[in-house]
């Protein structure tokens, strides 16, 4: 994907009156609607927000919809790769994406700590467009709430989504079928690794950056050419591993994956080694696995490698029926291992 | 409406295992899932929340969408006449409504504080459901985010709703004409004021409750009764004044009122002067005004006056054609004061 680059502006809220957010950005007066036009209308322009309602009324080009929500919480704002603004979109759109749907609108609620620095502000909401012009979709509705100092961590940020599904596919764990390929788009571990160096302050050879993208288009792409698609999820809290048990559960099959096959680049099973955790339980925002017939697994694979996103796609497993539902892995030396669901708080608010 | 008795059952979670949220409850793996599956999906159990997936993939019946969010922050989350739970189904079917949509789909976003108590959020997540009940919309997807003890304040919750326009009408404020009558659905400032006496911890003869209610079928019903609606505006944060004042800027119209028109219960006004707080800036959550043309005011009236929510209706004043976008009010005796927006944070959190 061509990055467009973008020279931010200055702050159109005078800094020098108003430095930090306050409780009145949030109280429904003056200063709220200041805050509303002069920095999120003016961002985030388009013909659905500009109604300046309580809510936006658009028309859908069909039907059969796609909802999801998640809001971000993630610790640092700005981490290599990305930030709060950026992840908020792309993790959304990623959600509507696993669904096989195209997004189309979102809405935003901030919830500010009194206190945050208005600038940071700026910054964020910026790249919040740029992510989603990058990934086409507008941002029509908007709230924005502040809590007294100490009463929130700077900014939250909530995004819910709207995305339509054009085809008949039902791509869902319910979909999955005895035999299928599970094959993964890329290499894994590089989010939750990314955060987790910026905010323990550890420095290794090469900066670890996020994987965090929009897979939007990458998936419009797998779509558009009619293959046959199960399930697809992308691999963000848990990682690979919490996500392929959570799938067997729900579709009640067993799945078996091979170590080797799962991409994790080295600096990065470096880090994951020094700080003692299993890079299949980190936490990535711009990988998936997609569930595929055997028969159209080739084919996925080289429609996958075409795109820069997902290159290193490599099929890592399949599908079997079982008694019990459940994951395991063949490690490089021939053992066996079982998949268990992270069961702890291994790293904590990493989106 | 008629409210229906919930026998809350007990939590489904052994709180003599895990009595409060922990970190790990956001993490993505075992114990978060079962937050998830015995408690979110068993109370706002249907069958798009039953995909079990990154969102909810659903059949629309029409395709002219409204779309809306709001964050909840309220303080306290238990108040006379409501709570957080009930407010943030409420407070976003109100947004819907005012759009001249019909309610359908909500996601919910959870941002929890470490050690908040799991028997609050049990008695909020049922809270949710009974309203949501009781606005026929179901809870789609959702999300659940733990953050660090004092992080956050307890819990916060997103809902983003989307509703189904099924008319032809642009109710908006861009539809706004000159000569419209503006109706006020009740009496106002008793939201804010039930929050202010929790929060300060004031008594007053009588305990100020809430007012805050679902008004979708309310707005339903004006609609199936085809009378031509230009506008409406529910009247939260900012309360009368400030809404007014920002749909006298977006629409370009001035706006006169008659202070006297304006029902505020006895006891809500004494509060109010014991505080040296406007009623004209407290939020409401289950008060709206509608601008409808001069040859339908009655008739809107009358039917508004049907409704127990909004039994003390009343046209409350005018639209007309100025240089300046304005609201004025005449007062008790027989002056004119302009409305100005609200400029401080006169009510911090009070949803």
């Amino acid at each position: 994907m061509k990055k467009k680059e973008y020279n931010l502006p200055s702050c159109p809220i005078p800094v020098s009156d108003y430095p930090y957010v306050m409780l009145a950005h949030g109280s429904g007066g003056t200063l709220m609607n200041q805050l509303i036009d002069k920095m999120f209308r003016k961002v985030f322009k388009n013909e659905h927000l500009d109604q300046s309602h309580d809510g936006a009324v658009s028309e859908l080009p069909g039907n059969k919809i796609a909802m999801t929500t998640d809001s971000y919480v993630v610790d640092p704002i700005f981490f290599p790769g990305g930030d709060i603004g950026s992840l908020s979109i792309q993790g959304t759109v990623n959600d509507l994406a696993m669904c096989g749907a195209r997004p189309l609108f979102l809405t935003v609620g901030f919830i500010l700590e009194e206190g945050l620095s208005m600038d940071v502000l700026w910054r964020v909401v910026n790249s919040m467009q740029k992510a989603a012009e990058e990934s086409n979709v507008q941002i029509v509705s908007g709230d924005t709430k502040v809590v007294d100092k100490g009463k929130a961590d700077g900014i939250f940020i909530n995004t819910s989504g709207v995305g339509i599904v054009e085809h008949d596919q039902n791509i869902s764990p319910a979909s999955i079928e005895d035999g299928d390929c599970i094959i993964l788009s890329g290499d894994i571990a590089r989010h939750g690794m990314a955060i987790m160096a910026t905010r323990e302050g550890l420095t290794f050879e090469n900066v670890i950056e996020s994987d965090c993208a929009s897979l939007s288009s990458l998936v419009l792409q797998l779509l558009d050419s009619k293959v046959t698609i199960h399930c697809m999820r992308d691999l963000t809290r848990g990682g690979l591993g919490t996500a392929l048990v959570e799938i067997a559960k729900t579709s009640k099959f067993k799945m078996e994956i091979t170590e080797n096959e799962i991409p994790v680049r080295e600096d990065v099973r470096a880090a994951c080694e020094v700080l003692g955790i299993d890079p299949l339980y980190v936490a990535n925002e711009g990988r998936f696995v997609c569930f595929v017939p055997e028969c159209e697994a080739i084919k996925v694979l080289d429609l996958l490698k075409s795109n820069n996103l997902s290159k290193d796609a490599s099929i890592i497993g399949h599908v079997s029926k079982s008694d019990k539902a459940m994951v395991v892995a063949n490690s490089q030396i021939g053992t066996k291992r079982i998949i268990h669901m992270l069961s702890s708080s291994q790293l904590p608010r990493i989106c």
